[in-house]
């Protein structure tokens, strides 16, 4: 067990952020929190405090959309809308993962930024390569980071270097599930069934992924009704569907198992009731849709409708892997959508998206994001002394971290209570 | 005469981004700038060269609407709208500033972060207080950035402790001239006259500063149409000014000299043409705009329209002190309000953002924001190796820094020629 003391706040509620100053958390072996305490507990007295002195202890952040590939492309190229965007930019880049060592090059800095912008739990695109996509989940273990890593399947209206059949993605996806169960990693690395979206995937290969995720239990994330020009084109691809949604849901690919779609811009209506039946989990990329000019998701509606929101940097629509930065997105988008509905849509509190890029995002993982006892421990120590040269508040201190701070500001970084070091190759 | 040698970026015009790789720039003992080279001119073959390696050379950032009282209240406290927020936070963070002791200690911090941040003008305003700012005018004199600073004058609709006549706001204007022309600072400090906006103001105030404009020449600056309930305040305020901008321009401050109109997020009809007759400066301020839901001002059709548009900060209801965000900003609110408008209003361009930044703002201060012969060299040197792991080119290596870089990376920074060495107190 471990005893730490710092200045600790997290969110167990979307509006309430608990804050313990001078606190202590008890850590189990296993990594699970024993308890929080405002003193040092009467039992652990003989026990030594490892002590954060003035820092700030929180919650590590959760990342529920990504693109490792991408990462070569983040800062670049934003000056096109979703499709022609992929097209242009992003299908080229993707394709280079066929090379497995270009695949390790570009992996390691992705992980290695994770890790620096105190990322801990994340889910992953990979591209259609299986070796490249092993390797990925290879630097994640190493890393003690927890992900959950997509093969990606897609086999229309892609270029044919970006194309694999269905039964590569089925074998893929399955071989990875092996590998990484064979491989040893206390389940902090797993499979994700990712078809890439409805556009790119056939019938037949969205049943299959369907029959998959129903055999295997495996979770599954996709991209939802992003983009106007995509949400139209789906209606010709696929009549038969009621919506964009229907079109996932109709192969057990909408929260028959859990499910991520990120986006969700234009979603409502039917799709909305879909969603918040089947559980679906939004994943809200402000900063990505506002880089390819896709609007802005009412997240303020799904949170009143009881809909699980995570957030997502969707690097490399999105041009930064700071999930500080996604706060913020998340917080002014919705504002600009309060001012458009002239007041009607109340934009999201600080406390609350500190939730949704903690515990809500933490929750697809199991007991993560939070600080109450039986809660895995992933926490960041924060040196904001730089920022709080006045007489700030702790509330107040967490939100200059949030709007100020960057990687600079975090100390040490926990996943499952073990301190992960910087990883060097 | 110094001759400099780095890979040089730049935008002479808004879509226009000249890259010279491996350049040359001759900056005569003046601060201006003699010319740009492609290779070494023959004429100065036995100048020593001041070799920058492979880092950028970029024109420095302007930031034309930054409050420094507001610097201790950054990155928080942005849960209210304008009106709301100015009575809660702002005012009596700005009321300290009687206490010139206080002024020094936060506007140090502030002086300092711009310098950091590489930016190298500025227009700013203080609060009511003269002795604080003098001390502002001080510091910046000290530090050798260039800035227009503003004694703000409020006399109605405002608290007591943060009210002064239009005799204080006009002899305090007078002394500060009067003390920066006797002080001598080349006149990179100069004030600016600064009505805090319509509603605070009196008509009796805006007229005489109105005439102290007429008789001295001294720019001006305020705020403008940047949320609906300032605006309809202002209706039943001024039911005798036919818009909004009509209200500072029958005082002969709206552009009878050059002046800086801070938001116009819902400038349209007149108040648009009025501007545009009187070239009178939008300062866009797009994070602040989203901060405090306040909207998103229609930075196409003004550039359309050939309105001068420069960006601000507006901290602290922006709530970062870096221009690189400003731009992000810009292009980002630029694109939500073409997907709003669906696709009607052509989001900003990179180049266009940038440019914005650099020499849009740049034009209020004289020559300054560009690279031509002539122009006042205010340059920052940028080391993005960090950055360019890959085969960038240089293009794309100003467009990661753009969206990825912070002030880690600028490593020299220049106004008016002379290399600025980091204020320290």
């Amino acid at each position: 067990m471990k005893l730490y003391k710092a200045n600790i706040l997290f969110t167990p509620e979307p509006n309430k952020l608990e804050i313990i100053p001078n606190g202590y958390i008890a850590v189990l072996n296993s990594g699970l929190i024993k308890g929080i305490y405002k003193e040092k507990p009467e039992e652990y007295e003989w026990r030594e405090v490892i002590d954060f002195g003035d820092k700030l202890l929180i919650p590590a952040f959760n990342d529920l959309h990504v693109h490792a590939p991408q990462y070569r492309n983040m800062g670049l190229a934003l000056d096109l809308e979703l499709l022609p965007w992929l097209n242009t930019y992003t299908f080229p880049e993707e394709r280079k993962f066929a090379d497995y060592q270009y695949a390790i090059k570009i992996y390691r800095r992705f992980v290695h930024e994770l890790w620096m912008q105190g990322t801990m739990r994340s889910s992953v695109f990979a591209t259609i390569h299986p070796e490249a996509t092993r390797r990925l989940a290879d630097i994640f273990v190493q890393a003690g980071m927890g992900s959950y890593i997509g093969l990606v399947g897609m086999n229309r209206n892609s270029p044919d270097f970006l194309c694999n059949s269905t039964k590569d993605v089925i074998d893929g996806t399955r071989m990875l599930k092996k590998y990484l169960e064979e491989r040893g990693n206390d389940d902090l690395v797993k499979p994700i069934i990712t078809p890439r979206f409805v556009p790119s995937c056939s019938d037949e290969m969205l049943k299959a992924l369907g029959d998959l995720a129903a055999e295997t239990g495996l979770p599954v994330q996709s991209h939802l009704s992003e983009n106007r020009s995509e949400i139209d084109w789906v209606k010709q691809l696929e009549p038969d569907s009621t919506c964009y949604g229907d079109a996932y849901n109709r192969y057990g690919l909408f929260g028959q198992t859990p499910t991520l779609m990120a986006h969700c811009c234009y979603t409502d209506g039917e799709e909305l009731e879909l969603m918040k039946r089947n559980g679906v989990y939004v994943v809200h990329c402000p900063m990505s849709n506002s880089n390819l000019s896709s609007g802005m998701a009412p997240i303020r509606k799904f949170l009143n409708e009881g809909i699980n929101v995570a957030l997502g940097t969707d690097v490399s629509a999105g041009h930064n892997m700071s999930m500080l930065r996604v706060i913020q997105y998340a917080i002014q988008v919705s504002k600009l959508h309060y001012a458009q509905t002239h007041g009607e849509m109340q934009f999201l509190s600080l406390s609350e998206a500190f939730y949704l890029a903690t515990k809500a995002g933490g929750s697809f993982f199991g007991k993560v994001g939070s600080f109450e006892p039986g809660y895995e421990f992933d926490a960041l120590v924060v040196d904001d002394s730089y920022l709080n040269y006045d007489n700030y508040t702790l509330e107040q201190r967490l939100e200059r971290y949030i709007y100020l701070g960057d990687d600079r500001d975090i100390k040490r970084r926990f996943c499952r209570g073990k301190e992960l070091v910087e990883p060097v190759y």
